[in-house]
């Protein structure tokens, strides 16, 4: 970033953005920079409406006759075929039901399943921690048979061996945003016989993925980050077509039933994606994610990603420029092409700093034990957001405000 | 039921329903006879608002925030205190998460790893298709170590042996409405050493239900039935004060985590009911449930459980008066302390028959291959509602409405 940078050099960029008319259709509440979108995105406006819609007509007016007349029954499949061309997929390929925590272990069981003479499953040590509790879920349950093995990600290339069921990564870190390179990883791991299941949650939505280009097995992903969803909004899976017909999954519920409503007693999966359901479809939920997921179908993820690269590169450039010598070291990696759509600082001050910030209305998040976390939402921050941002942060370090004792006592969940 | 039964009669027992003025809280769309609230129970008043209120408010504007200051991190704990109430457990026992088969699979797998020496997961053929088809994938993933054994509910209590881990039974039928005696088949188990699991999801909010004083080890349940939660609604789960510290369950997602925002990379079960829950909450899902069960939890469940027989008889009464010779079967109990708080009626026409009732606006429903369900919800049916829709249909038989080919084609899903 060689331009002398300016908040007026900023306006002209959100003015010249070709994104900027997605901002018009979130809301975002008066006073409040918003760079939390990589842990809840924001309300689309039309989720509201949707929400009054799902609940008040469809349920309350239509009642159990929604299930055809509103198109209940198809809507994990339909959001699945929409996230996947976010994705890389094809149709058929992606489902949108449970949590991503859920859908991992269903899985992770599935390719574990697959690889009866392999007893490893590889991931990293400071992987997104519920994807490590439900491998070691995964690995308790198998009575001995996999073991669960991290390892750092300089070593996890060699680390794949044909002792390997199946590597388990998150794509984008969820606290350094550092980013994998998926092709060179998923080559190694059929290279040597492995499947691989890539976490998107920090992924869809704000760069870009090509699962089928790049040949993944498995995948998973989250609803509420970058796709606008809604608080504990339903996941979605992704298994790769030539995976579909031998899948098997262990929480085998009714609805991935091949016939669902014969209510016969034996199971026998669906053919495709569907065998990957298993209870009702969460149908508010799931309807309010849709808004979100058809805002982002309607955004060109290219743009989408070249934005979120220049806003890291800005908000980077204006950190080194306002904040130096105050105790703040960059975690992310500087290089865009192995970093995702945030930037995360380390300071031991971390949670205080954070506190304050949010305070004054800069709403990033703190990772333990030291970790400051900004995302960049490129439809709807703008570039001006991130200079104020740093103005508030440089100020609050400047007046010394994170020593406020209301700061320091750790009373926030998240 | 020996009064002669009239209209009028019925409208004068509603006048002195004790119970009449819940009705006014639930949205009751014109000219519809509702008697499916034991698939889909119909939306609170409340409802609407409450969801306009989760993601116009809490999401919208408090975003994040709202995990602290709208208590988002509390809601499975306090909603599942609420439940508790309903079927006769304590605080801490009772947590809301995920979809009933989900919750199936974590309790069903973790009693199995309670009994290590012992193999037979019992169940009963015909059992809600779900629990059967989540209890193969148990069995199947087991490796051999445990198999599922469907025994007919008269041989039930002689199968369960000391080879028996746990007994997996729904407590009122889906299909005929019938009623296990909870606690002699819960003192038969434990006499045996086996643990068992009551599937409550079409007892809770229906009929009173005493976990603990049966001494039940683990139940679950649905939240979008008689709990009127909404279409897809979160469920819920009880685990016995007893088991908590030592129940291991697969699903080992973060929200389980004893300490869940310090990310450490080792999993460690939360020392309470929080251990069995796994990805992030769904929180428009769970707040709109809320609305539901408050709506419950204010009901005298005695009153309900009373007024539920009484319709039930009511009913009974008048398919017999009324429908003699036209084909109908009973295939619930004429005994109510058998029978939960649904009739279901038998004939070979019973699609037919159905989809002009639903097209005359008695919505009941249809499970293969030949059974009528009919739903008494006490909080929001008149018995004026059970003489109309009888009315009904005596009048689609009489006219031979069914035989519409309209009516003879299978498009439901449902």
């Amino acid at each position: 970033m060689t331009e002398q940078l300016n908040r007026d050099l900023l306006q002209r960029w959100d003015q010249e953005d070709e994104l900027a008319g997605f901002r018009e259709q979130f809301h975002l509440p008066d006073n409040l920079i918003y760079m939390n979108g990589n842990s809840l995105g924001v309300m689309p406006r039309q989720a509201l409406a949707r929400a009054q819609d799902v609940v008040g007509r469809e349920w309350g007016n239509d009642l159990i006759r929604s299930w055809n007349i509103n198109h209940w029954i198809d809507l994990p499949q339909r959001l699945g075929n929409k996230i996947a061309r976010l994705v890389g997929a094809d149709e058929g390929e992606v489902i949108v039901c449970d949590s991503t925590s859920v859908n991992l272990f269903k899985l992770a069981a599935a390719a574990v399943r697959m690889q009866p003479g392999r007893s490893k499953i590889i991931s990293e040590p400071g992987n997104f921690p519920t994807d490590l509790y439900v491998l070691q879920g995964v690995e308790q349950f198998s009575d001995g048979r996999v073991q669960l093995h991290t390892v750092e990600r300089e070593q996890l290339f060699d680390a794949i061996d044909e002792d390997t069921a199946v590597v388990v990564l998150t794509h984008v870190h969820y606290k350094s945003g550092s980013m994998f390179d998926m092709a060179a990883l998923t080559a190694r791991a059929h290279e040597k016989g492995a499947l691989i299941l890539w976490d998107l949650s920090h992924s869809t939505g704000a760069v870009p993925v090509d699962l089928n280009g790049v040949g993944a097995d498995f995948a998973i992903g989250c609803g509420y980050k970058y796709l606008n969803g809604g608080p504990g909004a339903p996941a979605f899976l992704f298994v790769a077509r030539r995976h579909q017909a031998t899948l098997q999954q262990p929480l085998s519920g009714w609805f991935g039933h091949a016939n669902p409503f014969a209510m016969r007693d034996d199971y026998e999966p669906a053919p495709g994606i569907e065998r990957t359901l298993c209870g009702t479809t969460s149908v508010i939920g799931a309807s309010v994610l849709e808004v979100g997921v058809d805002l982002m179908v309607a955004a060109d993820m290219t743009k989408v990603r070249a934005k979120s690269v220049k806003m890291g590169e800005l908000f980077i450039a204006l950190v080194e420029q306002r904040l130096q010598g105050l105790g703040f070291t960059l975690v992310s990696s500087k290089d865009s092409a192995q970093r995702g759509s945030q930037v995360s600082l380390r300071h031991e001050q971390g949670y205080a700093i954070m506190q304050a910030l949010i305070a004054r209305g800069v709403i990033g998040d703190f990772r333990a034990p030291d970790i400051l976390r900004f995302g960049f939402t490129p439809l709807y921050l703008r570039y001006v957001d991130i200079w104020d941002a740093v103005e508030v942060l440089a100020d609050i370090m400047a007046r010394g405000e994170w020593q406020s004792s209301e700061y320091q006592v750790r009373t926030k969940v998240t």
